[in-house]
């Protein structure tokens, strides 16, 4: 069987796992306090900053171990108690994590998504609707906004679109946090044109992703105006995601972001979702999205899908209807493309 | 610099590392839905119920990645909103993790301990004053005991102590909850006597610790009575402890339980444990807890710390005086007797 | 200036007062352990459960000072941690509570209401959507239903609508919670045919609203399956809910329910809220949403606005367009026709 | 029965209740934004900064309903997320609230008390403690300080432990909070050095209480140093505090702050609990705590507890051995000496 669900079925990238044995049974403090952990955040900082400068010295980088605890804990961090974080509706926090963000006591304020995006108009005229309110203390206030990059159906924001969310949130006095769960992904794909410099320049908040990405497990919370998040690693020490043995962290990132490995992970993933959205289109499928990164949805009769999943797995995402299901097909840096022949024969066949 | 900080400094042990090496590029589901958390599953049910029975079949494994969120969540799910949890004041959810039990709405409601530890008696009487409290409904209800085994002292509850306890707990009618993080070391301890049997009998739930015991990271939640802990899974992912790839603590838990590996490896940091708190009695310090699992404790006189610093690393647990720190050295399942040999000669010395 | 903005604008009803004043100086137990609160729980048990038998014995009331936590505390005890609580897009705990029930850590999970009411299917739907759903354990389950009676929006359940609401949440083994911070103007409504009895035997939970009613201030809470909320008192302490002269509720409530008075001072109000929508038809205006009790929804346009201003205060509830407002009037038990006629006679002129 | 149990035995004071008769049926706009509450508001800014200037200028007042919701809110407002509170562990919040701190995500640090009060050295040396602990991201940092004035045990801080412990409190940055929910029986109090004005000039924020004070209910929240407490006001909606109908906290504080009502209240309180707590000593009992304000704590042999509770009502405050409970008598605003009689002639008979 052919896992396509989603992109954290294999372990750890060759050259990641490497790492991680060769230094297995060295002896390190805990709680990223390690070498290995100050290494890696160089080098994170170093793609985030190439030219240095204040940004550079003032930024900071945190490890910590999933993406939902790093979307709950960054925003516990960034909101005051009345306030709440705005999102695209189809958002991951809106949406399949269980109400994370809800338990840290904040409300997801949805904007409609097109594609899985919102844009810089739709935000402006929800905080422009709030300042107006005459009962804006009985109603919450937007606080930050969240956005994913590439977003949860695979498509992703230009830097025109960054910029311009960008320019309202800091209008606004508001943080911007991106999640970047399946960041290689993005930075790899054609039509991309945000590059780690323009998210540490845009955001005041981003992570970048290792669970998805080539790592084990691990997210890189990269905090460019760190007066927004003062004393967050007791934060995340409290929130249960500081990892005791944080040095794994380190050694994956310090690895990940070595001779551009990082986004070479994510470019043979696109290049083959390319491949397979090809096959599914030339089947005659319906493409519900356009891929551009490394998931694929489309739209699947349902009298196909007992066949269709005999060669692979993948998951549903809802029903347009009584006849057809939604379904995304995810491809990852473990992939190749002799994973994915039989489906491929399948489709052509 | 030899690192006796805590039992966090190294990788995994060679078996784990071994496996998880070679199941690294399969590709499975996510989640801990795989077919390596289902096999560690059996394995620790067997060794806790090896009787089988009515017991085995509802018990039930849950794998979370650390301490400090494994203690929080099954806080937090044992619970109604209007009760506290009952620990002794040394206990580690009361002290070093961050308010992480306070974080999600619950007081910790702490009892002196002694040597690390709260007996039945203390225990009885907390739950008795609370009910015969005229105005109980102004103070926060006992709703369930937290242990930890071995305790932050490195000691250990007999199986007549928690036997009482336990007795204490179900006459009340609230849970005990035994945090097993460092449960290797009290299972191989000369003086144990309470097995992984008993455990599951005497209390309602209970972890099996995989961060300082042999693995990358993971802790195995046991829970013998699920009744008190239904919907755990979506409460796990809602607090950001659920694996992505969760695969990686079953295969890490299935090797741990495969030929009493779990327990072999905190039998030699058990006694390597004794060889450094005998040649530390030797130099002449005062022994503060006496050892019996991995953890050492012992009255240093601030003059001798600088030299000591420089062999080995340690924490410090505070000031009994002016003129003398608490120390504590910590073994584990990584060290070898080589590794100890700089720190026995400078003792000796 | 006339103010028509809410129903909380004047102080307590004359009967109230007086009763108010003429225990004033009397003595008695706290925290609504005293007598006139125990004699007020029998009036209203008498109310909702003439009949007697073993509901009116299993049924508990208590009181709490306010609306928003009365809806927050009722909530927060009727969930487990992984719920959230289903209730209309326009439902005052999803609008205008400042986030109160996300900051007990719940998702409210919105349907799409129609002149402020949602249906029995919808809910069933949402039910079984989630059931169906295979990563249901990454979204936020239904676990109860919250209505208003009478609807943000003024409109009205009918007793069909409620009994099917009310078995679609038995078959699917959630409570239903229904808000009455304006029972008074349901109850008193001419289309109203859902009475206290049928609120008691439909509902697992209900408020009886004493501040919009002709209280100073308070809500009495109707628990018709006390195995839902048990604790419930320790709780409303914690949340801050609990009145220290938890008499003034006990006297209030006890005065609103002798000799019909609830629903009297519901009438009147309903009654000048027909007058004053009728005018308001008469001038031109469109209705929003057809007037049945004491909330009245017009369109007016936008340069009409001032003009009005000066005659009397109200609310805006968003702009339709660019020259039109939605407005609402409220009328309530202080109300006479005396005080409209400034009003009316503005209208007709 | 003479209700001695505490301080919300009766209603409000004649001169309150008059207030509330008189605008009673006024229609005012909601939430605290009428006159009532702008006039209340400035005459408690006169009363804390009769100088004027810029903290005058600077200073708000906000109305909340009690005791147990103004202490939490403006706990989990001053506090961050990672931060807990320093009070006394005989402290109201410590105690007596069934968790509420801890329910806002908080832990209360308690220090152990002498006759109710925390001293300035000990704050300190908590706060170093901390601060040079290596291990502080994992414990919980002291953000604020928490005081009652009157104390739980009915003492005082004088004028010089208060400076001291502000001063404190501002060399280490953290807010200093007092709870003045019984602040009519400290001010009236005859040793009592510490008014209104040290208050608003040494804490940065405090509370002026109403409940206890003569007022039916209502608490009035002193913000000196605003910048920490912004958006407080969508907190207090959000905890559900805000009264709809606030007018009525406007028209109470307003009459209590007119001619040195609020002051007169306390005394006359005062002096009876002096005159009780001699004719307790006269019987023969034990004065554990030094009356100085309207509580009275002394010691009674069991035996006499019985006879003892048919002439008045009191609460027990703990059992200092087999023989003897701490029983505390309290006074207030409403209690006349011909209440008194019939005790005194108890106690002297």
């Amino acid at each position: 069987m052919l896992h396509l669900d989603s992109d954290y079925m294999a372990g750890a990238c060759p050259e990641v796992m490497a790492a991680l044995t060769a230094t297995n049974m060295e002896r390190s403090t805990g709680y990223g306090t390690d070498d290995y952990c100050k290494a890696a955040r160089e080098r994170i900082l170093d793609a985030c900053f190439p030219e240095g400068g204040r940004m550079r010295a003032d930024a900071r980088v945190y490890f910590l171990v999933g993406g939902t605890q790093t979307n709950a804990i960054v925003i516990a961090g960034l909101l005051r108690p009345h306030e709440g974080v705005l999102a695209a509706d189809t958002g991951h926090i809106a949406v399949h994590e269980s109400g994370a963000i809800e338990a840290t006591g904040h409300k997801v304020i949805t904007l409609p998504a097109t594609d899985g995006k919102i844009n810089a108009g739709q935000i402006a005229a929800c905080i422009a609707g709030f300042k107006a309110d005459p009962s804006k203390d009985h109603t919450v206030a937007p606080g930050m906004v969240y956005l994913s990059q590439p977003t949860e159906l695979g498509t992703l924001y230009s830097l025109r679109e960054l910029t311009a969310i960008s320019a309202v949130c800091r209008d606004a006095g508001i943080p911007l946090f991106v999640d970047g769960a399946r960041l290689a992904y993005a930075l790899a794909a054609d039509t991309n044109d945000v590059t780690l410099t323009d998210l540490a320049r845009l955001a005041d908040v981003f992570y970048i992703g290792g669970t998805k990405c080539g790592a084990l497990m691990g997210e890189a919370v990269v905090v460019a105006e760190p007066s927004l998040l003062r004393h967050f690693t007791p934060l995340i020490k409290q929130r249960g995601a500081l990892l005791a043995k944080g040095r794994l962290l380190g050694v994956q990132f310090g690895t990940l972001f070595t001779d551009g490995l990082y986004e070479r992970l994510g470019r043979e993933a696109d290049r083959l979702a390319g491949v397979l959205a090809e096959a599914l289109r030339q089947h005659g499928y319906r493409e519900v999205v356009a891929q551009v990164t490394n998931q694929i949805f489309f739209e699947i009769p349902n009298d196909d899908l007992p066949a269709l999943a005999k060669v692979a797995s993948f998951e549903e995402w809802g029903a347009p209807g009584p006849h057809y299901t939604v379904v995304r097909f995810v491809t990852d840096w473990a992939l190749t493309e002799a994973d994915l022949k039989a489906l491929l024969d399948y489709l052509k066949g």
